[in-house]
């Protein structure tokens, strides 16, 4: 690989595995502080704010501020900012979603807002499902913060925000715009936050359809490392190809 | 029309509007108790029990006791007890879906349940989605009581219980069977209750994409009342047609 100017990078499945720590990891974030390269976490998970993350990163032993995160719920604040400075907006979701809304001055409302947005709520209701169906029958902007299907955890693969956000999708009928990855929304954003250029930074992830497909659909290099979703069988058989596959980050043998 | 053996009426926008009730419905019912003709109220209502049904077309006088109608949460358990006589099920849903199982004996379980049910349930949370999840994907047979996709409510038009099924089916990839109209299950088994042909029976409806559908999937003469969803403008795009569209029951002027 080449060396590159910035560094986006996944979270779960690249930097750890749940609790688990990935050593390699560690190892390879401290190789980027050492040679100046800027890096910024991107995340689908829309539930923590980006202090919440950072911390748990350095439980991790991985240089982190929460500067260096940068969560698809921040993402849709930010988008929702571009559109409508003074924007209401109805929202299923948890703090980490808040608190990106409420950082941007938005107004929190019911059926009469003019955004809805659904990110992984897990005190999800059908009182919150009804009023964003009410709004975005009402026609507020739809969107979801992530399309993610599944969630893994000890017990199995729970429900994601994707399955939640089609509740009010086959309700009324409206696809919405979904910001995190494998949207090129959220990488566009994190190369703005980053300030390198899209020649010129790579995106770094452990799961095809979400990291390696945002980074290719923003025209970014991308570099998929097997210590997460996508094992070395199921990439071949892909159309679109990362430019390198690795087993660990440690294998990053390159200079930054 | 001709005179028919049996009538399989629906309820919402045929017997009554919500709470208003329609007087042509009252006296159609009452034409066919004079005429000793049986009838049987099938809804894709799972909430409810029969007797909450029944007690409620009498409180809008019309003739019904708990034998005159057949609920989807019935048609549901009903379908279990074919399949496995001592199945255990986890259920989403109210009162009515729980009595109906209950009914059958079966015992209410987990993720390792044999079958998953989902049927509208008001008081929906996370968790309940993912056990139902779980259970799917270790292999239980899916099934939901209906696929209807919106609720008409005073505040307007609320999540159905297709649109809450949408979550299991998105999230693991699996279709579930749905047993209320517009499926033909619902009906064959509204027919068993019944004890008519199906040459000789007749299915009445203000619905066509859930009442005139399922009584045209299940092979009946279907009648359409303009007294709820479907317009006449609507009716005159659809490819399959009743026999008969009428404005009010009052305009069945046949012999019952």
């Amino acid at each position: 690989m080449k060396a590159y100017d910035g560094y986006l990078l996944d979270l779960d499945g690249t930097m750890y595995r749940g609790e688990e720590r990935i050593e390699a990891a560690s190892r390879f974030v401290k190789r980027l502080v050492e040679a100046e390269k800027p890096y910024l976490f991107v995340t689908n998970n829309s539930t923590k704010t980006p202090e919440q993350v950072a911390k748990k990163l350095k439980e991790m032993d991985i240089p982190a501020t929460k500067d260096h995160v940068f969560t698809t719920s921040m993402a849709t604040a930010e988008y929702i900012q571009k559109k409508m400075k003074q924007a209401s907006v109805n929202m299923i979701g948890e703090e980490g979603l808040r608190v990106a809304l409420e950082g941007k001055g938005f107004t929190l409302a019911e059926e009469d807002a003019d955004y809805v947005v659904v990110g992984l709520d897990r005190s999800i209701n059908y009182e919150k499902l009804a009023t964003a169906c009410l709004a975005v029958r009402n026609g507020a902007t739809f969107l979801s913060t992530n399309g993610d299907i599944a969630i893994p955890t000890e017990r199995g693969l729970l429900p994601g925000n994707g399955s939640i956000t089609s509740v009010v999708t086959v309700s009324t009928g409206v696809e919405p715009t979904f910001i995190g990855k494998p949207e090129s929304i959220i990488v566009d954003q994190a190369l703005d936050v980053l300030g390198t250029s899209k020649e010129h930074t790579v995106m770094v992830g452990d799961n095809y359809d979400t990291d390696i497909l945002a980074g290719i659909n923003a025209g970014l290099d991308t570099v998929i490392v097997h210590t997460g979703v996508t094992t070395k069988e199921q990439l071949v058989t892909k159309e679109r190809q990362p430019i390198a596959s690795i087993d660990s980050l440690d294998d990053w043998d390159t200079k930054l």
